[in-house]
This record gives structure tokens, sequence and C-alpha cells, in this order.
């Protein structure tokens, strides 16, 4: 199996200058994110992945988990990572410190989430429902909840769960029937199935924490009369000692494509009256607690998405190092070379590569919005970085997923038959990445967020405010010196061009012909993807350049990012222009069908 | 599970209006081939597929093909579909007459390989390998070759398979390395170890015939040194009667991602001296004689991607249409509606339906130029067809074997969290599918062959002339009323101009920079395929649009069509603009990276 190693160079760089880390940790309350401490942040972080994480990630794969009696089994080896990444403290590194948390930066949190994923996408979405879980108690638990729960959460003694999906309610979470009903006590009963719940069950802690929504019995229809409860899977005695199990079990786990070694549960509450829920905040605001920890979830699935696909990178990249295959096109070796040599090869790695460091800047930025938004100490910066976290939110979620199928499935045919062998380990990654457009809303849905509510609703205002942002960056690259440059500025100008028409074409079409906007919401979708994608390695080959005559600087890395982005300005940007009549003239064909001509 | 049921009236269609298999059945020795004779073939092999070969696909899957003490077990009901497949006739329907086959033309062999391939890929594998080993022993065998095994071959009462993929050669066919030494009897000793072959071990049959390729002791290095062999499971007595088993056994069978019900065999031969062999025409000329059967080898493959795609699509279809979830986004209906109402739904199957129709029209076009090149009788009209073969050959492989992957992961999507769940069966269509662009020759290797071996050589003469016919198809839907035909005519017109500009820069760029155009390979096939496959379609929603006037027609399908198209022209072909600067200008950064800056 080919080892996992984390790309801390690239990662350095973008933080320090693509995303702007350093002005991120002069914010009030991120002081502790001192450059030595992210340094040795991001070292440890490295080695848990690669020596702990990664080496386990195929054998959890072919395992998987196993239910046994209501007893989920993990793979061998993933309960003792789970002790070894709790006890490195990594589960708290972005939590409220007055709960056990540090209080680091989501800037500096998200290339760690990148590595777990990257390792152990299995293994990391464990961490990943459970940070969901103490954002929604940090925010709305009372704090007798905070008190119970919400440390024991952070420290990695316990894990969160979220109990969403039903069968008749999956992208429509308004439809869920779950039944809560009052105790009389204070408590609810709680009674329904829930199915795909991530680590509903499994075998790391002793005990495990589910939020449920569900209804209360004279709540209005639809998604405004769904309440959220905390749901133990142990009660829990007020001095925090473990109290009785609750009404609840694993009633299956999924037979799945890929993440195998993650258990999704079947989650049965109440066979035996109802379990014991406390409720959280007030009645019918379920939903609307869901929606403050929904972006840094979207966010968390698209770092996954990232992660993914550089490790399917590095699989393919490392393998077509050594596999020698067929003599080179050019020069006069008539003896067969490395299959990196040719051309093809490299198209499809710096297919990958270039959209990767693309899209990594781009979660970190989503992050560092995220940071600004809740950080920095003027109102109006405030509102400006959440309404651009907002943006890009969905897009980070989208676009980054469909990266990380889009390298796993190139990373498998990098590997030729070899690829289709699931001992090598290509297929797994495949399989695993497929999951990510899927589920935390489908890429659809996060498009059709993104039409509507991220850029129709203000008037396009925080759309075009961003695009007034790239487009300054392509100036400055054109005033760069080079043919590699110009070419970047050039490209990105006019990439950024097709995104101004296209979202202007949203804005006045949003509200007339809505069915029209949600048909090229996708394509739209991915339009911005790619531009901020562009907007970003243009940035980060400026920095690049820009580096490169200072002394003790890496030439040979920044060298090779001015290449990447232009790679990226010659093989992706260009791509947006086959997306803008897609975009505006799409929906003619695509609502004239009828269902049964399909 | 849902059901497989073939799209005949898509498929009579296409033949009959679009590649004008009425003018094949008119050449000299395919007159068999009558309407009536068609109709029933389509009807027949529909049954077959729909009713024997579609339901064991998904638990032909789960099992998978058995290895036990050298005997091969494939999964419940395989051998049994097999032998109604064999006792039906479909194995032999179009070969040579003279040894049992029935002669019918491949234009309509391939629609009948599409049912199979969409209804049991796995199964289909084998029939396919057999058919390769059938054209090499019709092109080259003797007559004493011929008369042993052709007839058993043909009429499935054996199977035969293609022995080329050692650990070491894969792309690279030189680097073959198994040896046949000459026994002095006019037999040869075989050993070596070959890797992935395909139903090299199965119990179908009761003796399956290995074409191999090995090297004699005295041949020059690389493809000029490798001879074709005849390695039968058991020897064949002079008179036809079974003989002693060969000394060859089945060493292990492959674990992966897909096509679980198709063993892929490591064949281990001569553990114990060698196993007999039998030369084919002449020593040394092996790679050639491969080569004559390699066109319809890759149109076969091809044509499991319209099939693996036109299967995910029906799954995905039938799912959208029950599953019912959230609102329409128009109308006043405020209860939930089946999801197929939603745009974003209808784009994904109409992405898949669209490049579906125009990919089954471009492989039954290549089939239909193999068949005017073989009977044509004015010997330029052969030359030319020949030639228009020998270029869509690999755009026929690559581009619908890469639709066999996306309309899966399209299919997959539009299921949501079911998509992901292995007892729904779209993930095994993925998994299935993502073989298809790897073997058979890897699309890169088809890219390749396309830029420098159909485009370049001919000065690009062949290319150009199919462009000045789409040109003219082009003209004639701007001359049609409507629309539609405006948008289908304007943008495959623009497509056009595209790819008439990258034709040249290949045919100008091949010789003098092979790095550049091999770069550019691979988004030059996929421009290629759009625009033939646009093309395709533009003559379809011409043919749809004439023949809706007409009485006894179905106009809901017609209409359909058109439509189809439409989405076409909007969605797909403006793809062709973001292709042009990768092939032109993409090697500039592709070759400029060192191995280790990747």
């Amino acid at each position: 199996m080919i080892p996992y190693n984390a790309p801390i160079q690239d990662i350095r760089f973008t933080l320090n200058h693509v995303v702007d880390l350093p002005a991120v940790a002069a914010l009030p309350g991120y002081e502790a994110a001192s450059p030595d401490l992210v340094d040795a942040v991001l070292e440890e972080a490295g080695k848990l992945a690669r020596d702990v994480l990664a080496p386990i990630n195929w054998q959890g794969d072919q395992e998987g988990a196993v239910l046994d009696n209501g007893v989920v089994r993990t793979p061998t080896g993933f309960k003792e990572a789970y002790r070894a990444y709790a006890e490195g403290g990594w589960n708290s590194v972005p939590f409220d410190p007055e709960h056990g948390g540090q209080g680091l930066p989501w800037t500096l949190a998200m290339p760690i989430q990148e590595m777990w994923n990257a390792a152990n996408m299995s293994f990391a979405l464990c961490p990943m429902l459970n940070q969901g879980a103490v954002e929604l108690l940090t925010e709305h638990g009372s704090e007798e909840q905070k008190r119970l729960y919400l440390e024991k959460m952070i420290s990695g003694e316990w894990t969160g769960t979220m109990n969403l999906t039903e069968p008749q309610a999956g992208s429509d979470v308004g439809a869920v029937r779950s039944r809560a009903v009052p105790a009389g006590d204070g408590t609810y009963r709680i009674t329904g199935q829930k199915i795909f719940i991530t680590y509903g069950e499994h075998d790391f802690t002793s005990n495990i924490i589910h939020m449920v929504l569900a209804r209360t019995p004279d709540a209005p229809p639809g998604v405004k009369g769904i309440s959220l409860f905390i749901v133990p899977k142990f009660l829990v005695n007020p001095d925090g000692s473990p109290g009785a199990r609750n009404d609840l079990r694993c009633a299956g786990l999924e037979h799945k494509l890929g993440i195998h070694a993650s258990p999704t549960a079947v989650m049965a509450f109440g066979d035996n009256g109802g379990a014991t829920g406390f409720l959280i905040g007030e009645e019918n605001r379920g939903i609307e607690y869901m929606f403050t920890m929904m972006n840094n979830a979207r966010l968390g699935v698209g770092v996954q998405g990232v992660g993914i696909a550089e490790r399917a990178y590095q699989q393919a990249r490392d393998y077509a190092k050594t596999r020698v295959q067929s003599r080179a096109l050019t020069g006069r070796d008539p003896g067969p070379v490395a299959i990196i040599n040719h051309p093809d090869v490299r198209r499809m790695l710096l297919t990958a590569k270039s959209q990767i460091e693309a899209a990594r800047a781009l979660s970190y930025l989503t992050a560092s919005a995220f940071d600004r938004a809740k950080r920095h100490p003027d109102a109006e910066e405030r509102r400006r970085a959440k309404a651009l976290n907002d943006l890009l939110t969905p897009i980070t979620k989208a676009w980054c997923t469909d990266l990380g199928v889009e390298s796993a499935s190139l990373g498998v045919q990098v590997h030729g038959g070899m690829g289709f062998i699931e001992e090598t380990g290509a297929a797994q990654h495949l399989r695993d990445a497929r999951i990510a457009p899927i589920y935390e809303g489908t890429n659809g849905i996060q498009a059709n967020d993104l039409v509507f509510r991220k850029v129709a609703r203000d008037g396009g205002e925080t759309a075009l405010r961003l695009l007034a942002e790239i487009r300054d960056t392509a100036a400055a690259a054109k005033d760069r010196p080079g043919d590699d440059m110009a070419v970047i500025g050039g490209n990105l100008a006019d990439a950024a061009a097709a995104l101004e028409q296209a979202t202007s074409w949203v804005v006045e079409t949003a509200k007339s012909d809505p069915a029209a906007v949600a048909a090229g919401a996708v394509p739209y979708l991915r339009m911005s993807g790619i531009v901020i994608g562009g907007w970003l390695s243009a940035k980060a080959a400026i920095a690049a350049q820009a580096l490169m005559a200072a002394p003790g600087e890496d030439r040979r890395f920044l060298d090779g990012k001015l290449i990447t982005t232009r790679f990226y300005a010659d093989q992706i940007l260009p791509q947006v222009h086959g997306l803008l009549k897609p975009i505006v003239e799409g929906h003619r064909a695509v609502m004239a069908l009828d269902a049964e001509q399909f």
C-alpha cells in the first residue's frame, strides 16, 4: 500500500500566502495560533495521519464495521487509533476553551481535518459528526446540558451523532416523522426510525450522545414543526456518572459502496415505550438550530473531498514514478520509462494536482471567512465575512467533493489494469469519495442553495464583490513578468467575465423563472468553483513568483506552483466557456420533456 | 431491483434513420438482414436480456466468480444463462456461415451486444472475448485449425480467450516474455504467466481455447518477435473428440472493483514442462494478426460503455419516477412530488440520455463502416469505409466508455443516499463501468492512436472529410423550421469549427512536436466524440422532425428525440469550447514539471 504523507509544504504555503492565516491569528481570541504553534500542529497532525490513521485505512475497508447482536465492532486498530487521536488532544482543536477546547481558528482546524480524511476517511467521519453536535450544544444547549455533555464530547471521551434522515425524509428534512412526547418531567419520549446515521453505534467510547430531530404532538407540519433533542445512549446522572441504558438501538448497518469502516446505522428509538430525550432550546426550532452548524458541516465535507483527492493523487503519482512501461515519445532511449514521463499520465496527474491545490485554498478561505465573521472587531467586516462564508460554503462542499471523485477516478486510470484491482488501493478511494457529493445536502441541493439564497437573495452583491477581487488579481497577474503569468491573468479575466454574465442572469431570473435558474444551478456552481479556484491559484502563483528571489526559499517548489497554476489556466479555466450556455439556456430542453418521454 | 428493458424503439430508430441499416443490408452477403428479421432479432434478444441475463446481474455481483482447487465456479444461474444464450444461436450472429455463423451484419450485432452488456456486463464479457478469438481464427487459422476449433467456438460449445497481458507487459504488449519452444512435432511448448485473462477459466463449457502471445527462442525483441498460438485447455483429437488436459491452469482470480461475476484469471502455462500450443499463421506475426481483430474488439468495449450507461440511466430514471421528495419549485401544489419533476434531476437524466443516444448512434455507425469496408462492391468505397472505421474506432471505445462511467455516476447521484447502498443496484453499475476505460487499450492509448495513426497519418484527410459531412448536417438542421433546429444546427456548426481548428493543429504538429500532440490527445478525442455525437443527434432530430407528420408514427417519441437533441446542443456541444486550449496549449505546463515536482 502506498503511504500517505501530509502535503505540509503546500498547506503551509496556502495558509500563509493565499488565505492569510497570520491575519486570522491576529484576531482577538486567536492569539494562540502563533507561527510556531501552527508549524508544530501541522507536523504532529501529519505524523498521526501518516503513522496511525493511514496504515489501517485499507484493512478497515476490507473488514468493514460489523453489527453483532446490537454491538458494533469497528475494524482492527480503529479503536486504538481513536484513543491515540483523543489522547493527543486532536478532538478539541477549534472548540471553546471554556469547555476544554483549544480555541484555535477553523482556518487551522481545516488543514488538520484534511489530513484525517486523506489518511482515513472512514475514521475521520466520527470526529466530523461529533463536531456538528458540539457546535449545536455550544450554541443552543442550556448551561446544564453543556456541563453534562460538552466537555466529554470535546475531549473525545464521548462522541456525538446527528440523527436527521428517515426513509421518507432525505433532502426534504421537513418530512421527518419521529415523535417526541412530553413525559411530564421535562423530558420527552422519543420514538421513530432514523437511517444513514454515521457512527450511530460503535466501540470507540463508553457513551454516544445522539442529536435527534423529532416532532412534538401538536407541532405544525413541515420544517417549522421539528424540534431537536439530546438522546444519550446511556443516560447521564447529574454528577456525570453513567446511568441507565436508554431505549434506543442500532437496528442494522448499511452495506455500502465505500467508507466500509464507518458504521452507517439504522437507529431505532423507543422500541420499549420511548427513549428519553432532552429538548435543546425551544420546541419547533430544531431546523433553525441545525442551520447554525450547517455551514461548518458542509465545509467539513468539502474538505473531505480535498483530502480524498489528495490521497488518490499521491497514490497515482507514486505509482506513476515506479511503473515502467513503453518507451518515451521523445528522446533516443529505446528502453521503457516510468509512466510519469508519458504526456497523458502527466496530464491526468496535473488535472488532479492543480485542482487539489485550488480546492485546498478554497476550503481554507471559507474557514477563514468563518473565523473573521466570528472574531473580527469591526461589525461591517464581520457581516461581509459572514456573507462570503455563506456564498463559499455550497461551492466548497460541491466543487471539492466532485473533485474528490474526479481525482480518485483519474487515480484509478493512471494505474491502468492495476487500478481496478482492490489490493492496489486506488479503487477504495473512488468508492469512498463517491459518498461526499451525496451527503450533507446533495451537490444539487448545494447548487440550489447557491443560486437562490447566496447569489440572488442579496441581488448578487456578495458574488459581484468577490468578482471584483478576482478581476484585480487577474490584472495583477498580467502585470507580472513572463508568458505564464500573462496566460494565467488573461484566462482568469476571461473566465471571470463569463461568471459575471452568468451571475447577472441568475440575479435577474431567479424570481421570474426559478425553474430555469434551478436547471442551470449545478453548472453555475461548477463555473463558480472553477473561477474561484483559478483566482486562488493565481494568487498562489503571484506569491510564488514574488518569493522566488528571496533567500532560503524552495525555488523548486515555487516554480512547481507557477507551472501548476499555468496548467490550471490552460486546462481548467477554459471549461467555463462550455458552461455559460447550459446555465442560461439549458432549462428549455430540461423542462420540456414529459416524465414519460424519459 | 429495477428491471432492464432493451430500448428497442430507440435502437430501431437509430438503425433505420441515423446509420442506414437498410443500405448495409443491401450489400452483397448481408441480404439475410431483412427488416422482418431485424425486428425479430431485436425483440428476441431484448427478451433474453430482460428475462434471463438482467435478473442474475446483481446476485452475480454479490456472489462473484470463485476459484476452488483450480476450478472456477461462476455465480448462481450464469451457467444456465450461457446455455440459453448458446442454444438460442446468439453466439453465432455475425460470423461466417461457412463455419456455422449467421453472417448478419455487425451493424445488427452491435445493438444485440449492447443489450447483453446492459443486462449483465459480467456475463457479456465471455462472448465478447470469444468473438476476438473467432475473428483471429477466421482470418489467420489454417483450414485444419478452423475445422477443429472454429465451429464449436461459433456455436458456443466452447469459448475462446485472449492471453496477452503479463505483469510487465500491459499497454506495452511488446514486452511479452512468455516462451514458445518448438517441440519438434510442429507444436510448441508454451511456458509463462498471463494476467487479467477474462474468463480464462470457467464452468460454462467443456473446453476453453486460449489464444496466447509468446516468443519463440530466436525471435527479435519487441513487438516484431511475438507469435500467436492456440493453446486449448483440453487437447483436441483429430476427430474433434476431447484429448488430454493441457499443461495450463488458473492460478488465481483477481479481487476487483467491479464485474465480480466475470472471472479475471491469472493463467499459468507450462508448470509441468510446457503447454502444447499450435502456431497461428507464421512466427513473429502475432501482433499483426491481433490488429485484424482489434477494431472490432475496441468497438465491442465501446458498446459496453453504451450498454452500461443505458442500464444505469434506466435504473435512475425509474427511481426518479417513483421517489417522492420535496415540493415542486413551480406550481401551487404544496405536497411533495416525484423527483423527476425537479429541474436538476431532469438535467442529470438528460445528460445521460442525450449522450447515450448519441453514443449508441456512434457505435452503430462504426459497425456499419466495418460492414461497408468488408462488403461494399466498390473498392474506393471500401477504402473510405475502412478509413472511417479506423478513425471512429478509438473515439467509440474511449468516448462511450467514459460515458458509461459518467452515466453510472450520475445514476448514483440521482438516487441520493440510496445510490450509495449496494442493494439499490446503482453502485454496481458504477463499479462495473469503471473497467471499460481501462481495458482493451486504455482511453489514453486510444487517444494516441487517434491523433497519430488516424488523424495525422493521412494528413487529416479522413477527419476533414467527416467534418465536411458534419457541416452539411448543421446547415440542413438550420434550414429546418423551429428554434430548436436553429440552435441544434448553429451549435453543431460552431463545435465543428472548433474541431476543425484542433484537427489542423494536430496534423501540423504531430511530426514536429509529438509530445505536444500526445498531451492534447485525450481532450482532442473528447472533442471529437462530442462533435460526432452532436452530428448524429442532429441527424436523428432532422429525421424525427421529418417523420412527425407521417401517419402511424409515434409523435411523442419523435418529439422526445428533438428535445433530447436540443439538450445535447445546449449542454454537451458547448463543452468543446473549453477543450480547444487544452488541446493546442496544454502541453506547455504538462511537459514542464520535473517528476519530483509532482
